[in-house]
């Protein structure tokens, strides 16, 4: 639950300062970048040890040596701080819920599309892929995954799902079969799944989600 | 592709001999025994350090110290050998075309009752989840669970699909969403499908499994 908290006092973070000597080059406010990459690696770290549950945005910003408000000036909520700090190419705290408002006609195929355009587009499907790596050997992170999850994908499909009984269960089961998509293509290379393309994925993909969340 | 092999001549193996004296206090009969064991040790460490696919009968038999008849006599192919590796309580090589035999009606089900059986019987999914968790780190093991699944899981469950375009996708889709429900239950605890019951999992993974088979 207590990662290592770094004193600004006695102790001052380095990350701030090579940050923004190492923008200046590139004409950026160097004040500015160089806070911002200062929280999201005092956040990768924190949510490395503590988890999602055991970290507050107080703790990484005392870690990263800057003001709470500035943590929420730049990433709102703490979710969307774990999002950032996966460098996902979108976010999925605006995407997810964006994707519901469409209505539930076509959702599980605009679900399948946005997912696998998310790792399909990022090369060697980065920070996303260390992540289920690391969640199938550490508890700590298969926690924060578990409930950035919930939060961030499963409480939104629910919603979609309808509010009658089971739907938090059918929202878990859309959000399986996701999972088992992510670790078929990316991580064991099931074929032909892994070299179908999004077009060929989508629609069938789509059916099984649409029947998950229907129920 | 070539993991270390003992020759049984210049290096005998001490498995079997050891595997026998531990066997003796139980009265079975210890050359046998201390045999298999031997087999399934050697086994264990090629499928890990060569694949599936780079392994063979025969240099599984000379690295336990015994001959390929042996092998082929107690386990038959190599990948029955590969499923006793993995200590599941039944055996898939025999279960998935048992229950496509019993026909498309209801297969899904099925499926998901037997999968979700093996998993929740197996005290702290033993092998299979240590096998999960090494796929994602070992592009090896990886390599060999890829195979594993093509030709135990995915070639009867494409037979199952029908002869018609596209059933080898479909199986591995269905093959999927398997992989998920078991990355979701057992190894991030996505709630509340961690907590649910097989009876409450299997009607709603096995109309999934159904649309992904028929198409």
């Amino acid at each position: 639950m207590t990662g290592p908290v770094t004193d600004p006092v006695t102790d001052p973070a380095p990350g701030p300062v090579t940050g923004a000597a190492g923008r200046r080059r590139t004409g950026r406010r160097p004040g500015d970048s160089g806070a911002r990459d200062a929280i999201l690696a005092a956040a990768r770290r924190a949510f490395g040890t503590g988890g999602f549950a055991g970290s507050t945005i107080r703790g990484i910003a005392r870690e990263a040596g800057v003001d709470p408000a500035l943590v929420h000036h730049y990433f709102g909520t703490k979710d969307r701080l774990f999002a950032a700090a996966l460098e996902l190419p979108l976010d999925p705290t605006t995407v997810i819920p964006g994707l519901v408002a469409q209505g539930r006609d076509g959702l599980g195929e605009r679900l399948a599309r946005t997912f696998l355009g998310v790792w399909d587009g990022t090369p060697g499907q980065g920070p996303m892929l260390a992540m289920l790596r690391s969640a199938v050997s550490d508890p700590t992170t298969a926690g924060s995954l578990r409930d950035f999850l919930t939060r961030v994908v499963l409480e939104p499909l629910a919603g979609a799902a309808g509010a009658h009984e089971g739907a938090a269960l059918r929202a878990s089961l859309a959000a399986s079969q996701l999972v088992g998509v992510a670790m078929a293509r990316y991580v064991v290379g099931l074929e032909p799944l892994a070299s179908a393309s999004i077009d060929e994925l989508a629609p069938p993909l789509g059916a099984v989600l649409d029947r998950h969340l229907a129920g």
